[in-house]
């Protein structure tokens, strides 16, 4: 078997670590005693380039479980846990992937998994995806379908199916109510807070925090900011999304005005250069700025850099940028999703969600593939309604049910006032 | 001209509430505005039934003020302000409503308004579009088209679409995000708690607070008896918004369960029978029980009646029920919408947005509706987005604008990690 | 018996009223049993100046089923509830108070309570007792002592003792932690609220909410404002509490700026003149001004009135003041405490607990007043406590004990890291 | 110079992380620059065991700029930043503490600190001044008086002074407004989650969180569970408190039930063996514990042993211990307090200000110790309320100012309704 990872000796530590996480992933280990038993995805073989921490490990095991071969490579370079890729590869998982790896690497990385020749694509911003799209046209006709994991990969890949180059279907698991409305708020809220804390160790309360977006990923960043005691402010470029905040009790203005009142900032837009030279300049000394959106595009940094006298780390995953003002900013984990790379990313519990999601898809998949055409396809609804009863099953939660008379109701027009 | 009130004499109190609630309704002030100068009603006559308040007030004026002819009659026999109706008399628009009316009384109103022989019906609970359908059909060819307030008025049309039965377009006004996200979430959630104190002037703090259903109405209902500082249980028949709520931090179960702990219930799921006797039987002495879900079928009002022994009124707006197992029920508004039965309604702020989309919607139906099906349509995007807009401009606030390169990046997909 | 109200034909509605209090009061339900059969006392004649509510009636309920006579008038003109009124003097309890009654009549009132020459004075702001001390201090003698509901009437007594001009004890009830920790932040918080709502119906969600003071009642409001949606400015003069303000998220700042930002302006500093002429000149169109400190003397209505061209009613509890400037600003139950003018004052629930500390002291006093000094007295640690413990047992809630270890732990000083 | 630490060539990195901490830390800033000029504390020994972090170094250097000789040693074995006594020892000031030392270490350290013959002590906990009253009697002659920084240690001296066995002055710097208000709460709160996080990386939003004691540390803390979105259910021996927690919208009940439904367990009393064998064995599956309080005497650790089959470490700073009934408990930080074990203790902003208070007592005890008695001292006010003042200053927050009217208002008796 090949593979390409750090340290095969540190496999233990992440076979613990993987058990930690699977005890708060009861919907997927669910899963993968049915698949264990009926063994769905038997002969398949799927490329899956994802964040390689504790919670892939149990997918991609759940996965195996289903009869499935499964080649693994990281969707971003600094999020790789090292011991998850000794412990999977120990299970016998080919892993390619190392914490910090170069642009080449990482690209080969994605190619080396593209060489097992997959069935089925999984993605976590359409990396793999897009390399297969680009270099390994030909290899597309061998994949039945494509899974998308994030909001960012979603774009993606409805602008290439939009231009008509998307090569075979994809389903954006991104949009399962039980994984955006979950993962994106719950998960990133918690997670970036938490890649906040672990690198600054500074206090939220009575601080100002400034949140640039106010999707899914923003709300649940805005809400816990708003928890820990800071005052939020929210910017946008979305008037409806806007007006949701200031409804919600926020603050809502241009990121120029907001610039010269945050103590700290985070980007969650998944567009580019959302602070620029223009804010950076505006910003008071000591500001604190980061990312927490896919890609490490939110933040304008080669212009950081243009109008700074000096770059130093003051502290792991801190670099402190004086600027020729005088001021200094300090920007966390490179302006990469701080959440990854200064915490653990999303917790076991929400990617439970997401990644039952995956699993299901993948077997559906395998039955429905052949009837669908090259376009991006949402998750089919009883599979995102069973999830949702999983967890809540899971969480040992009951709720009600319609009565005979109350689902008449609702589907009559003629009972009046 | 014909109209049915109950006071003229009422007239200039109800003309000074207009104008109080005119302050907090910017957008349809500008509409307004842009209305008389442009006049795109013109030769229009508007069937309303809508709640007549000083709201509604606003958006009559408005209509008026764009050349429609506006004939209005209450779309609940308990919301009406009677002298808001005199004020509108004064104004010269045809009221047909009186506060308290009986059952008979209320369809004779809106009959008077179909004797108008409207070209567009404008509804809140689909009573009017319904009794044309029932009783005038024949009238049906000389209406343009339609437009439905609420979410319960929405699911009704939507029914009559599917079979067929429709004979005119309308549109969901409902739908519009400004409406929804705003007047459902802000507006019910607020109305709805002032009602309940209004009516009950009892302690949130420290108390149980269960709120059936967490639809839009049902999580602002939520959010605002946690801020008051209730401790909220929510009740749901839809694993996937039962999982949302246990992840916004509530507890949810069965309303079985809920029955023996509340201290409050309220009802806002747009179904039937939600509190039934054998919840009744459960709840501990005391309980207070409201709906502000559209219509006054959410409780099983004649069920409990069944089990108790006396019934008296105790104070304005409350009913107790004395249970043959000796436990005392408070039943808010006779279980009619508490926030406008005890309180009144939605804030005209959160009025504002919905009533510009009325407005808009009319206009643009004038211009569209022949090139529309018999069918249930969303609002127009660029009226929503509007919407949006005035709301935000009308509250000083600025937002930022997508930069060029920033366009560029979110419509393409080579862009890489 | 000599009584003084507007109507006694209103008796019923009273005596329904304070049933429905009394269900929410089961505290002070319990001590009137114990009173019922202790008869604690038995032989005093109570002279009570309180805001003439249906809880106050539970109370002078209470305190005549423990053998007392009690007089009643009222702590401020515009409290008064004139059904319950005429309910207490239906059940052998005098009364002297008349909703809106004018400063001469006001006195006379507190006149006819101090002419039953009381053995217990019981104020709310300290009326009933400057005006013995002012007017009669001869009676001083045959008063045993006397008993404080308010923060204000305690700084006023305090500031009495302080220059040796208090003739006999005082138990400054508002200090007992049952009284001001809850009364004060959870009654005031939602009471504030609500009659605000009442009179405005306005809506919070997205709008500035200016607080003036950080007191237990400041806080109390500024937490319930938030809980409806707004955004909460804070104003103080003491560092330490504006330090606290800031921490819990609030926004800070003198009121010369937030005068310019509040959509809503609300005093609760125990303070004069804290709105004054050239913060009026400085707010918005539309501002809305109110007060729910104890005295009408927060706001510099006077000042305003001289820079205003023109006032009138525009709705009950509303008077429109248009400045020169062309602005109108909203001033609410003019300038009394809103949550008693414009509301019905706080819920049972907490007054329950108030008015448990007043009848346990009084039944103290009776006991204990021949031991104490002429000085502002706290309310017995003992009463405290029980009360905390009365209000859980009545709420069903059970709490743990220390085990012994643990309080040998509590009181040794020996056991090491 | 005689120190005893792990390794000085961790010099550089201690110092910019003590750079870093000194950035959010102010007021101490200000104060340095103060003592530079006025040295108040030239010619004075100050022993100090404290938490040897960046916070305390930055007191340390302050000190030492106010021409103090001070030596330091580690109020809690796991505490100590190795980094950060490098870095102080490289800056002269003599450390005595290593990460992780055993008990005999520790108290060597202790003893270390003792033979520098302070002047003033300076505890986080009482253990240097116990030992010197237990151990080295008659050097307590030598000193002039001591601080105290904990609520644990106040208690503690308390007890000493009550028995008479104390033997100088000890002011409770604990007891200081801008101390236990900020440092407890927000402190306290914000650095348990971050620990919990850091040590589990577990969801909290919909989780069911136990608090075990309401006083400032376990508000500040349920505070923040329920900020990231955890259900918290509370548990007390304090009716007072308990109720305060129920009227703040928590779950309150003994430990025993508690114990049942808790998914995550901390306790922040200042007791002992608070939660106990009883309660580990009716705790679910999976349930974590951990402790914030100041000893690790919180969690009945050894009884935990008793009834279990295994114990492991299945991640750092977390012990799996398997009971005999086949459910797992995760003991966090060995029960050791969670937010200086797996996390980095209180954030810069808070320290900032108990430390200037330190520093600022030391200042004036040099002056005016010799007029105390031998008991324990609140901070003066007025050093408390200049910390609040310079605070807000550095936070660049401006406050009202009384009127003389206002003053003369808040003093007098005689102004009436």
């Amino acid at each position: 078997m090949e593979f390409h990872i750090k340290d095969p000796g540190l496999a233990e530590k992440g076979r613990l670590r993987i058990e930690w996480a699977a005890m708060d992933m009861p919907v997927l280990a669910r899963i993968r005693e049915e698949f264990a038993r009926e063994r769905p995805l038997s002969g398949i073989r799927i490329g899956a380039c994802l964040h390689v921490t504790t919670e892939t490990a149990n997918l991609a095991l759940t996965l195996k479980a289903g009869g499935a071969s499964v080649a693994l490579c990281a969707s971003n370079p600094l999020s790789t846990q090292d011991d998850v890729a000794a412990a999977l590869v120990a299970e016998g998982i080919p892993v390619f992937a190392i914490r910090g790896e170069d642009r080449e690497t990482y690209y080969a990385h994605i190619k080396a998994v593209l060489d097992t020749r997959p069935h089925l694509t999984m993605d976590d911003g359409a990396d793999l995806i897009s390399t297969l799209h680009a270099e390994r046209p030909e290899q597309a006709a061998e994949v039945l379908a494509g899974t998308e994991e994030t909001t960012t990969g979603v774009i993606r890949l409805r602008a290439m199916a939009r231009d008509g180059a998307l090569r075979y279907p994809v389903i954006a698991v991104n949009d399962a109510l039980t994984k955006h409305l979950f993962d994106n708020r719950y998960g990133t809220g918690q997670s970036t807070i938490d890649g906040i804390l672990r690198a600054t160790n500074r206090l939220l309360a009575g601080s100002i925090f400034v949140v640039a977006g106010y999707g899914w990923c923003g709300r649940g960043l805005a809400l816990r900011a708003r928890g820990m005691g800071a005052r939020v402010i929210v910017t946008e470029v979305d008037p409806l999304k806007a007006l949701e905040a200031v409804m919600d009790g926020f603050e809502v203005m241009p990121m120029e005005e907001a610039a010269e009142r945050g103590d700290f900032f985070c980007t969650v837009t998944g567009d580019l250069a959302v602070i620029r030279k223009e804010h950076f300049l505006r910003m008071k000394d000591g500001a604190i700025v980061a990312n927490s959106g896919h890609f490490n595009v939110e933040l304008d940094l080669e212009g950081l850099r243009e109008i700074s006298e000096r770059v130093r780390r003051i502290r792991d995953h801190v670099e402190e940028y004086t600027l020729k003002n005088g001021r200094r900013i300090y920007v966390l984990a490179e302006g990469r999703l701080v959440n990854l790379a200064a915490a653990e990313g999303h917790p076991s519990a929400v990617m439970d969600m997401s990644f039952a999601n995956q699993a299901l898809c993948c077997a559906w998949l395998v039955k429905h593939a052949s009837e669908l055409e090259k376009k991006v396809y949402p998750v089919p609804e009883e599979i995102d309604r069973r999830v949702a009863e999983m967890k809540l099953n899971a969480m040992g939660i009951r709720i009600d049910r319609l009565t005979p008379e109350q689902e008449k109701y609702l589907s009559s027009w003629e009972m009046g006032t």
